[in-house]
């Protein structure tokens, strides 16, 4: 059940709907969106709320019968635009997330943020909590990577965004972070989801390499039924059978997301194909697909990386790559920004 | 192995070789392409050949140790361009196939073909032959299917491309059809391989929707390998856990076979999909991922259709498709070529 | 629809039934099984056979919701049971089809044969033309192969099965083998499909790498639908993310056919798993899942095996694993046969 | 890198060992198992630690060339065999682990346990906190469901096994359980690894739907290289393109992970085929398949269960499955011991 609040309603009318639906054993779950107030009822199919529809300050109660509620067009017709600094990401801009995977040297970090600055970038990426599948491999800076980040966001004016893995390092994160993202293994880690929800931050979801759609979207549920509404999505590859890309970028997923979400739609074409020679193409496809934005791993010198070297973008790829997207960018009514230092 | 024969080698030079490899148990299967004759060996990798090195003609004996030869960049740098008609496929045009799933009425296929020719389509795709799941399903018309076929290259001007289905069946549809399909199902039925390979038409080889890359291109193999070089390959989906599409769209499959093959590459977006709605998005992904053209189904009315209704363009949907690729082709540097009946 | 005719119906009644049918435009296909005999009708799900139904010799008409008929539980309630020689597939019997892989010399494969038969196999198996991959493998012996299988099947008094890859090799291989075996690449071959449902013999039909259980089922109808009740069915891995096996057994495909088909189910452990490690293990399991049997590789040297040495048990793993089953296939309601020649 | 100490070694050795590898800026992660103790060291691939080497106490130092370690057969042939109460797991004994998903009420659980401690069960499931796909799905009982587990264990004499969802959750479980469950969707939740491998309580790992075999040992790698040495692997299905089952279970995970590590293994076949018809087959598969035990779901009403109802046994379903299980047992060399309260 959604329960719509009037424009005009006080919170006190908020408090009382809250406090009878809690009497009656509901979870209420209030969240306050661009288009107003609505509050997420769990387990309640079944149940009769006229009485609480009666209440003052409530337009209207919506038995939502689809999966996912908050997330979907049917609850928001309008797409959700997600402002970071000057960025608007899910509106009319072709946004590129760029960066190393990891934060390893203040060096590698600045150097890399200053030419993703200088060549159009609009957010800058890395790693410093790093989750790795062996515990032997290199786990990221930690805070001192955040505090890196936080240099180049002061020298770029680039916003960051960096990944979260536990629900007890999200206050650290969130007090570094503009976009907090939360990765492909913790998808449906939802006790992370709910600390994360719970901060009025945006949030980069990433799909999980073996996660439905459906799933993905249930989980920016539990983010925007927690309160927060500037969730982003991520398509990043999912596993499959075929071996010569690391994942199989579902390029589908772009029209399918927009088709039954307001959420915007970014896409990771470096994690998805996992080798360089792939990633300015499906970039490029990733524009005219209809994305938000890519999010694209770049590095001084991919050969060195301690993570990821592989699928990274040297310097002169990374230029390329932005050249060669905006006019496909214009192809399909979008522009791409001018943003950040672009002095030299 | 491959033996590269020299380019003034005469017809008896290429009889020794080939005799002289029969008579030491080898199956030789030279293969006249654009850059010259070869001559693939099966089983010949730990033989010593240097006597063949020696006869008159032979240029080099190549151990190729990719698992694919004849249609691999190494054997062949640059890319195969296939003539059918006036239409380049593989060259600097992209080229849009089009046509109904299958051919129902001569009526229906008609007025398809001629929206196709006037809104620009280069190809005209349709089914008469249809291999389906259910032996209860509509199989398509056979050689009358062919014979409308043929009717619209006539009023149309242009080049027509369908399935076969049985090696039994390949003298019947290569005397009707410009392009010789094999379907996704029959992509490793060797005996249609073989029995196709040896026709000297264009063949468009569809990926299996359980089939790798590299088994694709090992399927392409069997086709080169008896003599037929004018093979364009067709990401069309594959089969992964997802369900909001009816297969997954592995569109990082055109640059990885543009890597290590120089045969053209087209994507079905309407197989992969399956749903409309996502048809054109993925079209124009396709053409931004550096395809050499797109196969798309459209219909006069795709409610009333016998076959994959769901996933076929209405006509003015065609129309704005074609419209929308034109400059994402030429921001990648291809052009769509104007071709076939644009009167009105 | 299926049509159910009255036991005591006449070839007259058959007669009338099928050429009113066809007057209609429908394409009858009459099947006579075990518990009397029926006509499939395609594409009539929404017709009107009212008048069909009163005709002389119909008991009743069967609207099948299910996508598949003949195969379907629904449509016969007993288990099909195979008989092959003095074997009974589908019974109260637990049968070993055994082998190698490829027919390679008649020596090879008669140790094989003999052996086979003194460790108490049923059925002997083997492969005279190979469906592979590349098109420079070993492709099998051909018919010299299938003269030596007979001369196998005449010395040790077992029955022998054997695969078939294209239509025109099905007249070949029917006179040589007790069983013809569909592989995986071909389960959907429906031109294959068709010409083995025409022959009287017994097929065993392997499920595809990459294909639901339901179009293994749907690929069986094409079989019975043609005419062929005597169908088994093989489990043989499907294809998935998982690479510390060739491919992943479905053992769940086991109890999924039994409840929804009376057609017998074999598992082939040894393509599934690909490695000679799991092998037994999982042929024991499959024994307790409830299949009716295993066909399984031996190989007298698998190191010097032309294909799928990896995967094949030498006689004494061979011997084991025999013997290893038997009290798990009485714990579950089965015998093992002594059958062939035991003597030493 | 794995430093293996002497039996004789002392505190102080180790220490100063750990001291040194801390010094030159390694991670040393000791654990002590129960064939002696051993330090993990992260990251020291390239490293020489000649001068470690030499250090009292150490015995050797290995260079540990695959991707896992201290779950390796290569760094400990011997099983590990975990004690709970009196029950063995991973030695001569099979073990039944079963209960409901969820606890739901006071009575529902102990109707169950009960029932499962008459009927020979050896270890009681349930889940208190419920990782649930949709944030508006039944999440447990939390605590209150600790309690009445901790109840059932104190009537029937069995030991308990639940889930424990976050690192925050971790000491809460921990004081309740006698098994710490870690689900499939946390799999690769590397912060509950590093929580739950701290305890020094017996974990069952389960497989995650989306992770390959090597994920899975790298996972139960993080819980070895925190020091928890009692830990258990369970499969419990994989996702698949295969939809007539839940997942696709993939038994062939028991040898192959028997094969290349130490620790038991665990198969859970109600989670993978998700429907009751299939349960008991799949049950007696793993038996045959080497499986250490299996974790099943039985609930009282599978019909009126909050979660999981079509997976669940009914308690004779359950009672015939334990019957059906021993004779098969036996077979493969275990036994299924008589525990708990088996009064009537």
């Amino acid at each position: 059940m959604i329960i719509v609040m009037k424009q005009k309603a006080t919170l006190a009318d908020l408090s009382r709907v809250i406090r009878t639906l809690e009497e009656r054993g509901f979870h209420p779950r209030p969240s306050h969106g661009a288009t107003g107030t609505v509050i997420g009822v769990m387990d309640a199919a079944g149940d009769d709320l006229t009485d609480v529809a009666l209440l003052p300050g409530v337009d209207q109660i919506t038995p939502v019968s689809s999966k996912f509620k908050l997330v979907s067009r049917d609850f928001q017709s309008a797409p959700t635009v997600v402002n970071v600094g000057d960025v608007e990401i899910g509106g009319d801009e072709f946004v590129v997330m760029a960066g190393p995977c990891a934060v390893e040297t203040r060096d590698q970090y600045l150097t890399t943020a200053r030419h993703v600055a200088k060549s159009g970038g609009h957010i800058l990426r890395g790693g410093a909590f790093k989750p790795r599948t062996s515990p032997y491999s290199f786990q990221g800076l930690g805070e001192e990577g955040l505090q890196i980040m936080a240099e180049a966001r002061q020298e770029t004016g680039l916003p960051i965004v960096t990944e979260v893995v536990s629900p007890s390092a999200v206050p650290l994160v969130a007090r570094y972070a503009d976009i907090m993202q939360i990765g492909a293994r913790n998808m449906q880690n939802y006790a992370l989801l709910e600390a994360v929800g719970e901060q009025r931050k945006p949030v980069l979801l990433k799909r999980g390499l073996m996660s439905t759609i459906e799933e993905l979207l249930l989980a920016a549920e539990y983010l925007m039924s927690n309160g927060n509404n500037q969730v982003m999505l991520c398509e990043r590859g999912i596993r499959t059978f075929e071996r010569s890309t690391r994942n199989t970028l579902d390029l589908s997923a772009v029209p399918v997301i927009r088709e039954s979400s307001h959420l915007p739609v970014i896409v990771d074409p470096s994690h998805a194909v996992g080798h360089v020679a792939y990633v300015a193409d499906m970039a490029r496809a990733a524009v005219a697909a209809g994305a938000d934005g890519i999010m694209v791993e770049t590095h001084p010198q991919p050969s060195m990386a301690l993570s990821d070297g592989p699928q990274s973008l040297d310097f002169p790829a990374f230029v390329d790559l932005m050249e060669s997207m905006r006019p496909i960018a214009e192809a399909v009514g979008r522009r791409m920004k001018v943003v950040g230092d672009r002095s030299d």
